[in-house]
């Protein structure tokens, strides 16, 4: 009896519920990391500077809504508009399958679910959530250190650019991965999240073909992440049935009309871009000049290096300026973006009285 | 071979995804109501007035947001919060377990899937979507006209009161039915989506028992359906096999903070309540006068039979007033409450006008 099995029937055994819970791992979640994190170091004077996300702080204004976007049911001319914009914004083929939900995690957690359990590779050391959603559904899961590793998996599961290191591979090399385990009726899962800094990079273009599916975050880049708004583009037998999977009136009327308007705004994404990459740059060049080592990122976080990164972590914290650690790369840290001069010049007196000290 | 497993592994075979989603019925979709009523009755001059939900159509006014609420992820706060004043809202105990979902939907669809597999009563005529989700998971299901004609089944779907007909169950007899139901590891769902209006007769106090789910929708009562917003109170084991399966971030900020700050607002609720209550006796004297014979409703809707329906449909159509039919009860025509003055007025004329012809 797999753990989806435990997950389905669960809910009249107390036990088997608790196996399925504790499979779950501690989720990212700013209250609770604020909170911990307070109760570690302390209460920073000027409160926490929360550069543990990957999400833009440079939001794309919320424009005003027009009442009926919460008051009705959103219908299907604002699925439709908000599709068509989402598949031009995403350079996808305007008859490629394309579903939206309330965020790409609940993609994450439902395609598992679409698909014959088998064997499923998922290039590591990346988001955990798919190593967690494809073992709750039944598969077999190994995690695996780059595509080489692949052969012998009916699913391949990859974040491109990946978090947290911001590894790129070639859409020519993943187009034909894709092929190859559409040919043995398997699928190749591509975590586009980052992609809206790295556009050269997204499969996108393929979208439609057998074999392949492609989860795209609207939050992340528009800096939008409470909103709840992700698409799958991929076959249209694929994203029909995880249409059917998730329901009716999945995502909010608001979601739809800002999805829409922010994806349809080419010289806000052109300026960002621009802006993010400026940024990045800026954040790499400080880091460096701080001692640490640079290994990796995207523009929307960059991932360092050192030996010192415990210390580093703590001593950062304790001036109320929070980054994101992970417990299997204890050497890493990953940097948000700060969010404004402010911000910026606070990180770099942290990052100097931290290496001092 | 059941629907569950098509669904499960149909994205690979065209056919059987064909099979799958030939099962979904049409779904109440305004803006496809909207352009097949024009189709067939001609663009109304004074623009359309739909009477064909049971929304609200005095919605909560929307609070201005927190910019927080739409850049960042909602957190546990966030969640906690608004769990807290539903739980109070709905009078259910503090330590009844509890989930939301992005609209009730959410949960109609997903709850199948969590249940073992048996015999399921539907007391119908109801809101489709209970039978078709059901069904969609594997379950054998068979509608049944009242309580008494569930025995046997290991699952029993009601809505309280129901839509359209607005039956109502007393609390008692339903706790019972649960306890019976419990007893040999089945379940009772109660949709509770028109609730708000009938809170005597809610079964929350009760929620936490074991073999009883209450299903809970915001948008209605509220008036805030592009919102998405419903919530589960239940058993803890399922509520926490409900999360587990909708996984994290599953609802906006937007939603958690106006649905908290709303079901805080005991005033509006309990003012909105009394108007309600006028505007349904109102509207039943406007239809009785008007020769149509009410059977039933919610102060949400009301339910008129008529020999004549079809053609009274027809003819406010021509009017550009929407009223909701059914095609299994041809002889019903369920009216949704007029949002002003205005409209109340051009629903007179419009009855007069259609008796006359």
């Amino acid at each position: 009896m797999g753990p989806r099995d435990r997950a389905n029937h669960g809910y009249k055994a107390g036990r088997d519920i608790a196996v399925v819970l504790a499979e779950v791992p501690a989720i990212a979640d700013h209250g609770g990391q604020i909170r911990a994190a307070t109760a570690a170091f302390g209460q920073p004077a000027e409160g926490w500077l929360d550069l543990s996300t990957g999400i833009n702080p440079l939001a794309y204004p919320v424009p005003e809504l027009a009442p009926e976007l919460w008051t009705r049911l959103p219908d299907s001319e604002l699925f439709r508009a908000a599709r068509q914009a989402a598949l031009a914004y995403y350079g996808a083929p305007a008859d490629a399958g394309i579903v939206e939900a309330p965020g790409s995690q609940a993609l994450i957690q439902a395609l598992p679910r679409l698909v014959p359990r088998g064997r499923v590779a998922v290039v590591a050391f990346t988001y955990a959530e798919h190593e967690r959603c494809w073992r709750a559904a039944g598969h077999r899961v190994l995690e695996t250190n780059g595509l080489d590793e692949t052969a012998g998996a009916t699913v391949v599961v990859i974040a491109n650019p990946n978090n947290p290191d911001g590894r790129l591979h070639a859409p020519l090399q993943l187009g034909a991965l894709a092929d190859r385990l559409a040919a043995d009726g398997g699928l190749l899962v591509v975590d586009e999240a980052f992609a809206d800094v790295t556009p050269g990079h997204s499969l996108a273009s393929q979208a439609g073909h057998p074999g392949l599916v492609i989860l795209r975050s609207f939050g992340k880049f528009f800096g939008l992440a409470g909103l709840r708004l992700g698409y799958a583009l991929g076959a249209p037998s694929l994203t029909a049935a995880l249409e059917a999977h998730l329901g009716p009136w999945r995502v909010s009327g608001p979601a739809l009309a800002i999805g829409r308007q922010a994806m349809e705004d080419r010289a806000w994404i052109a300026a960002m871009r621009e802006t993010l990459a400026g940024a990045a740059g800026r954040l790499d060049r400080l880091l460096s000049e701080s001692g640490l080592t640079i290994i990796g990122g995207t523009a929307l976080y960059r991932l360092a290096e050192s030996a010192q990164a415990e210390t580093l972590h703590a001593a950062l914290a304790r001036q109320g300026i929070l980054l994101r650690r992970f417990a299997r790369r204890p050497r890493w840290l990953r940097f948000g973006l700060p969010p404004d001069e402010a911000a910026w010049q606070r990180l770099e007196r942290g990052l100097r009285d931290a290496m001092r000290s």
